[in-house]
């Protein structure tokens, strides 16, 4: 049977043989072992197949009802978070210390993905119960944590992050929602938020809801803003639950997909019996809310990347299954054939695993660089490894959501007509994909952090110590025969991205700032396909030599039967032939992409308002 | 107030100053001027913006409703349908003696653009109704005419096109239906069509369907397939309606998008009592419907199009209206500003500007050289121009459906979160718009299409003519104070594309077939780019006189300021701003991807089809 959701042997490969994940048992996780890791996705694997995915449809079409201020989930989630929170999946990477599974952090990516790939709706649960957990073990005080976190990182209560307001959304700092001391260490709440996931849901007893809010008297703009634990329903000083919190949900919204996700609006206070607790420092608000804004944008990148592989995936078992037309070199009365003979399928289908594979390397690697600042030996080290995550943490979200939901499309594509019908699943997980590029920050606001506040990072050292990471991969590429011409294409390719920031960077010192910033985009497109370029030349470089011992030295005709002939010599094969289209093709066009912002083109910001007609 | 679905400024600009087209006022145009243009002009926008517009979202909520056989059209439609029909727009653009308006195509292009752009879903209707009764005006016998011609052109009976099957999709030479020669005139049809828009509605009381059909005895293939006019309900001789013809929908489909548009099964003679006429000769079906298969190519193009077009307009009007977050160069306590301001949105909006654009002067130049074609004074002129129709058909429709498509996608991430909602028209314009890509052969269709037949045609001379109008342009650019440098980068990416042209020729002529072919899509995303760049050049040559005029020499901020206070100034400076950012950004990035082209990287045609995955 074909393989859904995530390609096993590849996951596997990423994990064990290009990242090496068994380097990580030590520190922390010197308990553990790569044969635990492997049963924990085998784990993984099967509530995303057996429970997840079979509810896919049913969340598009029954999505969440809402009653009266109560939101009703489909049916099926319920099973499915009774199940998600039994498997401690909601904790996978957290510290045992505080009830988590204590793995890897990779892990909980690599899950995730496969989550996600399932149903995107779900997924965004428990990372909202998850990051607001994780709020409340950094930042809670003791009794804070006594109160909530158990129940949080079990799963019986939910979490949400409530940060946006109609007329502040990306500027987080225009917001309304006030707290008001009451003296007896709580506050006050009153306020409306907007598009709050799962701000209402019929999965938890509880909500425990991270509020942005400015205490009264305190300064305009980000810099006055806290941060309150507002519980729905409030919780007494002995853990039990008492009061209904003065938390309505007004309304949720209607959307392009993602339908059993709750998205709310909720009113905090509207009778003034809406109370919370302050969570950290007074004004800290921002930078604490920063810590599960970083999660989750981190978490988007990986559902983005989870649809497309689970996009791919399918188009590429239609394709094999579809007979339509014949083969392109085969006469007029030739038998019909599967469409991937076809070269502009094979085009379709090489480009989405390009992609696919490429973006899971990226965000594997990304958990792989929190892991090894857990495990550091030194400050020095952790900081290294927590700065790679910073400056990847912009191109993880922005550039994964944008090309995820091009596969997305792409797959539909693949499928013609029925693709564009809800008979399959293509269309939906297109549209809950396209979520991914907005939520968390849009792909504009990834980019103005990417290029305003991580590639100056350190004066740039963290930029370049990333692209030093690229010219060790180059290096080993270039003395295993085959790869030499690859490799010297990404080492230009590098080179070319570390011009382009050095270009950019001085025109935001300059009168060009605004032009420096209307590429933004256009450069964070440009770093995730030099580092996706990367990732490939890494996948090749660990292949080549498996692929040469597993066809022994055969050649022509020879080593393609043994090729189409053996499973592990088909998979490095693939993974070379993957490495040539994304370097030869993909990213000499990015090296256009990347002159076109060099010449820093005025037009954008120039154009007077009116020229933009309307 | 802001307007909607397509900017008439621009509008005007394309008919009457890039076009003139006042010059098509010759021939059987002698009788017509540009005054009687803009009215019929003003009336398309009247109806498009007061009568369609309107019924947007209640087509997408309400949808086609199917009830035991019968479709039940969203209400608004009859409506609609009446005062399209009224208005005579089915024939907009058809002679005069078979009942036509007999206006230049070019105009039926630009009123296509603006209803499809208020209401993609009404539009296939009239697209589908016109294009059958074309068939019977240029194929039909005198009788078949007198029967069917004047009720399908004046919209009291509808018309599809029947060619998919369940196994024969983009492969049509696989059809399995047949047609029995009944020896009086009509032959009997037995088969099962789907995906047939429009095959079932409740706005004209009678349809008649073109079904290609194979005569028993037929070769295989398409060489054997011939075309049948299959009307819903029987014509007697005299004209009146007879029995039903055991035509019967078995179902409409699901979809992404479009919901008004009734996609529809049928099965034809399920009783044994389906009667068709046979239009045309014997065995020529396939070149009979490739008629009106262009036809719909080139109106599929104009749908996203139009649905690019709107979702500009508002996504303008939004940015233009939305305040959020601070100037980038003003300090903290500044105001907000609206979204326009900020550079990542301004980039959104220029993109999605010169594509529109671009793709406007694009399709109507195409429906301009059909025009030309009609009015030619010789053979030779008319097949120049005629030329020019066949090798961009593929492109306007492969290229401006994609393009439309990324504009619309643009259009919702410039809401942010409002445009996942289904609170505002933009998800829904995207979703209906996705369609264009897939119906009337996909995007990978056209691209073969291209480069297999069209680029070839005649030795490559009529590409090679399409090149030389481009070098027109351009030399006379060049000649034009500040336009210069932008002409040398149109000459430059036409001579790469003629370069990447014969490249993909001479492979396709080799062992390199397959991967010549592989590369046919991203060779149409250039050509399509390239001809844009043209456009944009050709847009810049006639607005920088104008320009200049307007702002009397001024220079520095005077100049500014003369441009942001005079509506005129401001266009022709718009179209100036729009030139430079499509030739120095997105061209330049096109160069990059014509130099991968040139590559003739194997890697998607030699990789195993095990190498997938999977």
């Amino acid at each position: 049977m074909a393989q859904s959701i995530s390609d096993r042997r590849d996951v596997q490969f990423v994990l064990n043989e290009q990242l090496t994940i068994g380097d990580l048992c030590k520190g922390i996780y010197a308990d553990l072992n790569t044969k635990t890791f492997d049963l924990l996705m085998n784990e993984a694997r099967n509530l995303a197949v057996k429970e997840l995915l079979p509810i896919l449809k049913e969340c598009d079409e029954e999505g969440c009802k809402f009653d009266n201020g109560k939101v009703i989930t489909p049916e099926g989630f319920k099973r499915a978070w009774k199940l998600f929170c039994e498997g401690e999946w909601l904790t996978v990477a957290d510290d045992m210390e505080v009830g988590g599974q204590g793995m890897p952090q990779v892990l909980a990516v690599a899950s995730l993905e496969l989550f996600a790939g399932a149903n995107m709706a779900f997924s965004i649960y428990p990372m909202l119960a998850h990051g607001a957990g994780k709020l409340v073990e950094l930042y809670g005080t003791d009794k804070q944590k006594e109160l909530f976190l158990g129940k949080m990182y079990s799963g019986e209560w939910g979490g949400t992050m409530c940060l946006t307001e109609p007329e502040a959304g990306s500027d987080v700092g225009a917001l309304t929602t006030t707290a008001k001391d009451n003296g007896d260490g709580t506050y006050s709440i009153s306020g409306t938020k907007i598009f709050i996931s799962a701000g209402e849901q019929d999965l938890t007893e509880n909500i425990i809801h991270p509020v942005l809010a400015r205490i009264e008297g305190s300064p305009p703009g980000t810099a006055g803003i806290s941060i309150f634990l507002v519980p729905k329903i409030w919780v007494n000083d002995d853990g039990s639950l008492g009061e209904d919190n003065d938390v309505v949900c007004d309304r949720i919204e209607h959307k392009m997909g993602i339908h059993a996700s709750a998205t709310c609006q909720l009113t905090f206070g509207s009778k003034g019996k809406c109370r919370g607790m302050l969570l950290g420092e007074v004004n800290k608000g921002m930078r604490i809310m920063f810590h599960m804004m970083n999660e989750e944008r981190l978490n988007v990148g990986v559902q983005a990347l989870g649809a497309a592989s689970a996009s791919y995936l399918l188009a590429l078992d239609y394709a094999r299954q579809r007979i339509q037309g014949k083969n392109l070199l085969a006469g007029k009365d030739a038998p019909g054939v599967p469409i991937i003979q076809h070269p502009d399928v094979r085009r379709m289908l090489i480009k989405m695993k390009a992609y696919v594979e490429g973006l899971r390397s990226l965000n594997y690697y990304t958990g792989v660089c929190m892991d090894r600042a857990r495990i550091a030996e030194n400050d020095e080290e952790k900081a290294y490894w927590q700065s790679f995550v910073d400056i990847l943490t912009p191109v993880c979200k922005g550039y994964s959501t944008e090309r995820g939901w091009e596969v997305t499309v792409d797959g539909i594509q693949v499928y013609g007509g029925y693709g564009y019908t809800t008979e399959y699943p293509m269309e939906q997980i297109a549209r809950d994909c396209k979520i991914t590029t907005i939520y968390e920050g849009t792909t504009g606001i990834q980019a103005m952090d990417l290029l305003g506040r991580k590639i100056p990072m350190k004066d740039g050292k963290v930029f370049m110590a990333l692209l030093g990471e690229i010219k060790k991969t180059v290096a080993e590429a270039k003395g295993i025969a085959g790869l030499e011409e690859l490799a010297a294409k990404v080492d230009a390719a590098a080179d070319k991205l570390a011009e382009t920031a050095q270009a950019l960077a001085k025109a935001a010192r300059s009168p060009k700032v605004m032009t420096a910033f209307a590429n933004a985009t256009p450069f964070l497109d440009s770093m995730g396909d030099v580092l996706l370029g990367w990732m490939h030349l890494w996948r090749a470089a660990v292949s080549a030599p498996k692929l040469e011992k597993a066809v022994g030295g055969k050649t022509g005709e020879d080593r393609a039967k043994a090729v189409a002939s053996n499973k592990d010599a088909a998979f490095y094969d693939g993974q070379i032939q993957t490495a040539k289209y994304f370097i030869n093709v993909i990213l000499t066009t990015t090296l256009g992409r990347m002159d076109s912002i060099r010449l820093l083109e005025d037009a954008p910001v120039e154009m007077a308002d009116a020229g933009f007609g309307g």
